[in-house]
């Protein structure tokens, strides 16, 4: 596969082209990082944006279809879907309210999503799931049998047509602002874990495997 | 307006249906937390979802346009879209794989977005999205001038359809699976501020305000 991705018409960045980033390991390391995608298609006329679980298996997405039980009525031949992932990395202050802003890496991916029908590939996928939030998980807990296989439908979206969008750093404001007597700079913001919450059913002998005590981003 | 919002064919929780919310209430509290929404909307026959910063200002919810310069072009009389606000609170870890679930809370919204004319209410909102992130924020910093007010694009999104989904608490097994020695539980997950970034061309002798130093969702 090629470093960068094609610039088509309908992922180019227009609005701040300067934060727009086409180079696959950009683009994959957001995908890698984030936890939930926003899936948007359309059916019957109206746009639907269903949050969802996913993870990237080589220059594929895999997502969990259930969450887009209206579309997966329709999926056939493939849906035209766009997916995007959004990390919140801080908020923007500036000296005017007009350049106020956000830091952030988020990346838009288009194409046709297709169900994924090989019980191996489904198996793949889970694995994906689970290790990309959890690594380790996959083997500690019990592992999907056929009928639960079955049952799941997941879909695949490949890599061919994204864009990734990056701002980062300091407040930009208009030169004759740099003298207002106002504070500005960055909030930065970063998801973080808690301590874990055992089951009350959980026999408290089991220990806490380390993946769930020390969990970080 | 009423209590509760009517559940349409379109916004009825069909995946899950026990995890559907439709009170305003907790409707509104989703939005309200939330810094970034996705905004979904479809041109030329493909689906595109984009990140913005939003506000909801009463019984609608105002965001940038400038985000979705694509669907700007079109919007004229309005244009249909779809707003999705995330929040992820846990990573919930069951005993099997299957069961493996987040806890969130979401907001989907849906209904025909039109561009907001009046300065007046382009300000308002301008004040909504900087006051709901950073209360106390419009009245320290330059405030926007004819010119940026004229440049900014917003949308307004009534609240009409609209519902909202949520999983909160343990893991839930099968019946077979609690036996296991599997570790189950939940990590919760939170977006939390770091020490402020002064802009480095910022006079050091500029306090940083509260709500930059003690910056909590």
């Amino acid at each position: 596969m090629p470093e960068s991705l094609p610039q088509s018409a309908r992922t180019r960045v227009t609005r701040e082209p300067q934060r727009g980033v086409y180079d696959r390991e950009t683009i994959y390391k957001i995908l890698d990082e984030g936890l939930v995608c926003h899936v948007g298609f359309t059916a019957d006329d109206q746009t639907f944006v269903i949050p969802t679980m996913y993870a990237r298996v080589g220059d594929a997405i895999y997502f969990h279809g259930s969450a887009a039980s209206r579309m997966l009525r329709r999926v056939g031949e493939g849906v035209n879907v766009c997916v995007t992932v959004t990390l919140l990395d801080g908020l923007v202050l500036a000296r005017s309210v007009f350049n106020h802003s956000m830091n952030y890496r988020s990346v838009v991916a288009l194409g046709a999503a297709t169900l994924v029908d090989s019980p191996t590939e489904k198996l793949e996928a889970l694995r994906a799931f689970t290790e990309k939030i959890l690594p380790g998980r996959w083997n500690d807990a019990r592992q999907p049998n056929e009928q639960e296989l079955k049952s799941t439908s997941i879909l695949r979206l490949p890599l061919t047509e994204a864009s990734a969008k990056v701002r980062v750093g300091p407040p930009l404001d208009d030169d004759a602002d740099y003298s207002l007597r106002v504070w500005a700079g960055v909030v930065p913001l970063r998801l973080v874990a808690e301590a874990p919450i055992p089951d009350e059913k959980c026999d408290p002998s089991i220990p806490v495997p380390a993946y769930a005590a020390r969990y970080t981003r």
